[in-house]
């Protein structure tokens, strides 16, 4: 079903000059071509391009607002045409270093004004929080600012930003979602989950970044963990089937995607998708889908920071017995997954 | 700290009609009057009144609009005033009947225009779904209307609506959620949760209502597994606390809502609700405090289908080591239910 | 058609407790019972119930949070029944004092976070404006706090919150727009227009309050140029027609309302009333009348810092040739109203 | 101040194939390099790229999706830099055929569900529109489709589309507006209007198309009437000046824009920049500036229906005297419109 896995590792290198790395989805040229099935070994910066790396470091200053989330990408997929859909394998993701970084950037995140939910008032202070990641003990440990008090949580690693190229001639900054996923910023979307995103153009021109070691649903201050990420993901292609908007199935859930403001309007969008999808795979019309998914669905909120904010609707599927969505896909990728020999 | 447990049982009559109950939170005469500490044993009738059996019953032909999600009280708790906080402790929640029903009802709904998303299109189809409740496999079944189908899913009954008397004279529908509580319709107020609500007249005029059997998050359709429910509460007080919006307490989880339009506004309330709490009870400063609610909490969203929608925010209790929310009284209330006698 | 008028005069006492003033629409006894067709002659006390008095007053300090925005009325219309429409046209609206004032409120206005656009901002100053009112030159002289600047802008009075008990056996207050009318603030509600207000319960409980001297649209920072307002009205009534959002006619346009959030959802629900209203008039089909509508209405903004938001759709009658609302009765309310021998 | 006024004449050809022409903001190559102060004499073909011309053609079956709302452009401007701002006078607009069409497209508009706004409902019907424009009456005529019935509106020529390449290397649909301009579909960009647009790369690249022979105040149905335009325009630059948000100025307004969802966000963009306008010009401080503007100001919608929404800010030259925006380029350029010699 797929084609024989073949290994490809691309490294941006570390350290590089933030100016030369990619901060769109479309518009660039490839950095390397792929085939269907190939296990890709990569790297991401963080989001502040690694500039923002003690609490002495305020993005505003160190960082330059053209060169904000960084991706790795972007990976021409031969054979990807408008209308078929790639499917993104994730094997691994690990921080590539022991600390991460958050903080808060004025009049950016859900609790303070913004440019487009703009007031008169005054910006929130902005602040940095350097984390140590213990990755052996699998923990993010947090230490307050402004008291003596600390909070271990545990190791969760995903990305913030995964897609491809947008429709419509489009080229769309690495800080925003859409149908084409970018800066979805879901916690759902670490190892073991299997991502679904519709193609645009020739080759899709698939990117990733905006490694986070761990993230709360929301991204309430607008910033997860932020770590520079090693992420081994096989990189498939389904043929002649759309993917409007972007998918996750992991080997508990289906999910499905919203990005868009109002956040009731995210949610309908991942809602109509998931009554779509039951509907499509059980057979069930689209008035016993609805019901069904009424009764049966998780809905937490992804991101409610970003240009527009993303939900994510997930159906457990032991409510769908016996369906196979993308004829197995998923658990094909996990197979071969566990066949590679990492590290 | 609470009073000692007095049983009271209120048992509206089955089989009422319908234009005999309550409607509203504010503006009625309590049915009984309690003492803080009260075990309060009770029963509430289905959001349709009990009009709705069968998958041909429609609610647009059997049901009245004006009595529509009718409430079980008001409850007048001796010594509630203005600027305390009742805590209502789940006991037990038990489906009444071997039955529950969900529907479509036209303009009503998440993904169907509705009076407020006015549009010119016509409306869904009206239809009605009977469930089977197994109480003792702790089963809902669900059997599709247009194809040969089921779906069996776990039983968990929750109220969707709790609440008191509104602030500053307001008397407000049934259907509604806000700062009183109401029609939050999130699946956390189960048994084993402690529901904390901000009083705003003398008595606190507690009512609860809307029983269902499950409810998937957001309540797409608008209508969960709606059931008769047995209820068996503790309803207690905190003095000299307010509440500005209805919180959640579980073994393993503080939890904040907001209810309003647009849903991201919801979050935001239920966000810098948690923010505060966190504050307040580890001594953080606020900006410490959102940064470990943006990396440690969950926010599902309840419902996306009421005249506004509820997020609610929900913060692992193992991340705020040492926290006693309340002097404990969550805890306290758990050991209460645990010692009674109940069956 | 309308009753023969007849004339009452109710003033509430200036200067009175604002604790004894009605702050509400519903869930009061009638002050008046009047007959439709009536001239009433009354007057409102501003929205801060006459305490800020001079730009020292801060309304914080001034003022009871219970007690703003107080109502005139209710006023019991005989004959008025649920499914029936009052018709209140306004004769003439006058400044009952020489001065006004505005104010900025913490967490209050559209360029402000607010407690449901919740954010962890501190809040823009209090302060308060004084102006004067030139009533002979009709004049509204605005003079900045923080340098010597004055502004002249034209005499405009209206009411902000005109309105009828509300369904469901609600009671809101004051401060909230709906389909009951009350707090729309939109500068349309002049003295030339008629205010249709579609009747909920017995006797529809009419009441106005919250006079502006004059207002821009959106009432960016949530307070006008309030003022105290006497004011003359025609009550009218008209059996047997519905009208489920408020409406306003004046010589040149018919205008539909529409108060929720979000604003685009205010929107959706003034332009559909507008189609429809369009429709019924001309005979057009409903996508004929959406597309007339489409290419000739306007659609300024009422109100973005109420509890919900109100947006206006208006339809110049020049388009609609030989529409005749409600059979005239706007032009008959004006020319009984000029036959009115006023001062 | 301006470079002495050069004649410029861009036409492209008529009937050309869809695919040739532009549909997005930024990613173009300049047809054509100007220097500041240029009259531009141009011509664009209507939204629908020309091929719907009769009520039987339906946008569905004779558009190519991809091509829709064509642009005249992009003009790249001698010496435009990012930080400094083009200010496009409109001298004269005036549909180039004797017709225009409107219609409704499958979940487009604001009375119907969207992609974004989406709900399981079917769509409206789809239907076309063919207005007759009598350009030497000065009228636009529409005729019902489903009764005999007709309208005769006034002919108020207008571009929907208007703006320069985006920020952040984005490239963006012409189907929607921003900071950078694009589809505002405000009636307020007809001849008189200067737009002033942000320049965020080298020579700007200016576009303009989306003709309107006339337009309602939020765009209700999603489709003006929609025709090709002759159009002279006078491209300036004010070197050294932002505009983070497009403006519109007139000899009796100054406007500024926001675009985004939901609604109240775009007002409160324009309001914002409308606050920071009048208190720049005018010396009050900003909570001053503030009062002014509420008290003020007027706050038309502009549309509802693409895929952001738009709210212009107007406020009265007349309360602000003295004021004299952009050194008075505005009068400047009404100057020079008046001397020119067209036709």
């Amino acid at each position: 079903m797929t084609a024989p896995a073949e290994l490809v590792e691309y490294r941006p290198e570390e350290g590089a000059d933030p100016s030369t790395l990619v901060y769109v989805f479309g518009g660039n040229e490839p950095v390397r071509q792929i085939r269907p099935g190939t296990v890709l070994r990569t790297w991401s910066e963080d989001c502040f391009a690694g500039r923002v790396r003690s609490s002495s470091d305020l993005s505003s200053e160190v960082c330059d607002p053209r060169f904000l989330n960084p991706q790795t990408g972007p990976f021409y997929v031969d054979g990807a045409e408008p209308g078929d859909t790639l499917a993104v394998h994730f094997v691994n993701l690990e921080p590539s270093r022991d600390w991460g970084v958050s903080t808060t950037v004025p009049f950016f995140g859900a609790l303070t004004s913004t440019p487009t939910t703009a007031t008169l008032q005054a910006a929130l202070p902005e602040l940095t929080w350097r984390y140590d990641l213990d990755r052996a003990a699998r923990e993010v440990i947090f230490r307050a600012r402004e008291s003596d008090h600390s909070v271990v949580f545990p190791l969760d690693p995903m990305h913030g930003t995964v897609g491809v190229a947008p429709a419509l001639g489009e080229v769309r900054s690495s800080l925003t979602p859409g149908p084409w996923g970018g800066n979805m910023d879901t916690p759902e979307m670490r190892a073991g989950a299997t991502c679904y995103l519709g193609v645009n153009v020739h080759g899709a021109l698939f990117s990733l970044g905006d490694g986070h070691a761990r993230q709360g649903e929301g991204e309430a201050c607008g910033v997860a963990v932020e770590c520079a990420m090693d992420t081994v993901a096989i990189v498939d292609l389904i043929k002649g089937q759309p993917c409007p908007w972007p998918r996750i199935e992991t080997d508990d859930f289906l999910m499905t995607t919203g990005s868009t403001k109002p956040l009731e309007d995210a949610f309908r969008i991942a809602t109509t998708e998931m009554v779509g999808w039951v509907a499509a795979e059980t057979g069930l019309s689209t008035m016993d889908a609805y019901q069904v998914v009424s009764q049966g669905v998780q809905t937490p909120i992804a991101n409610v920071c970003d240009s527009v904010y993303t939900v994510v609707s997930k159906m457990p599927k032991r409510f769908l017995p016996g369906v196979d969505a993308y004829g197995g896909r998923h658990a094909d990728l996990r197979r071969q997954a566990a066949a590679l020999q990492l590290g």
